[in-house]
């Protein structure tokens, strides 16, 4: 029943049928609803999570009580607390359904133990980490160097047609400004 | 001649002799000098570089043109500009030798290779990269969260013995603060 789902996000491989049926049996399909948290900060880390359909945020909260949003999601994107997954601690981030959402959830050992019988899978998710870890140091460094400005322009390059769905204070907190500086420059470039 | 070097490199791997035999052939090693620069910014990334000896950092250069430290590493630390090598766009770091250091240099090109010949050394760097995406997840959380001090401890406990090697503005610049602030944290930390 899965074959189909999973056909389409190993889409770059070539699986055999028997290959799928392998995967499918640690792939289990969950429901969400808008509002619902996936993962709490400081709980034990055992899945990552495939978006089938949905959009999703990962949010730290430091000291001072304080959002950050981390990171956004939306369909064919994977998330978790890769600190949390990769290095068997606590999670430190929260994950929030943004809206309703149908995830595939896997269990790390599940992931580990498939790399050893489908080696292929193994580089899919080496690839799909360069590219996380790709779009982490850019997001460091265009914090660095670029204004609010310019950051909301790569925000809404990075994820295109996701503003109708999150909130402001969502984008504001993940742009590190306030909802009043979002607003403004929104309406620096729609006055153009 | 180089089969001692990389039997230590991949220790975890149990490496056969004519595997050892075929990896050797794609590194080269070079010796810098102290001062000496790696790789400057807006340059093709070809190589990443293993760290026999010696201490390197990589930094940023702002549109003020104010240097961010993004990065040290010592021996047995690997170094690029990764955004770089893993995604085929120019150089945004320059990787720059704080003190004399000898480098196994090896191509993208030849690690890849060697994926397919020696799929352990693929497992290698897959879980290093997932060490490396956890590092940085934990510096822009401890950025985010905690204060000049702290992050200024955590410094010293990432890079144990290294405080001898660097400036005081390559340690203030990594931390995010002032020359001035680091001395002010030292004294504290001092006069307890």
């Amino acid at each position: 029943m899965m074959e189909k789902e999973l056909s389409s996000i190993f889409n770059t491989l070539a699986l055999s049928e028997s290959e799928l049926n392998l995967i499918a049996k640690n792939f289990v399909k969950i429901n969400f609803k808008k509002g619902d948290i996936v993962l709490r900060s400081n709980e034990e880390v055992k899945y990552q999570y495939y978006i089938l359909e949905g959009c999703l945020r990962t949010f730290f909260i430091d000291k001072k009580g304080k959002e950050h949003t981390m990171q956004f999601a939306i369909n064919d994107w994977w998330i978790s607390d890769y600190i949390g997954y990769f290095s068997a601690t606590k999670s430190v981030l929260t994950i929030e359904c943004i809206e309703n959402a149908t995830l595939l959830r896997v269990t790390k050992e599940a992931v580990e133990k498939t790399y050893d019988s489908i080696p292929k899978i193994e580089r899919f998710f080496r690839k799909k980490m360069e590219r996380a870890f790709v779009s982490f140091q850019r997001r460091i460094l265009s914090n660095l160097s670029q204004s609010a400005k310019e950051r909301y322009i790569n925000f809404t390059e990075t994820y295109p047609n996701i503003e109708q769905h999150v909130k402001n204070y969502h984008i504001a907190s993940y742009l590190g400004i306030t909802t009043e500086s979002l607003s403004r420059i929104r309406k620096e470039i729609l006055s153009k």
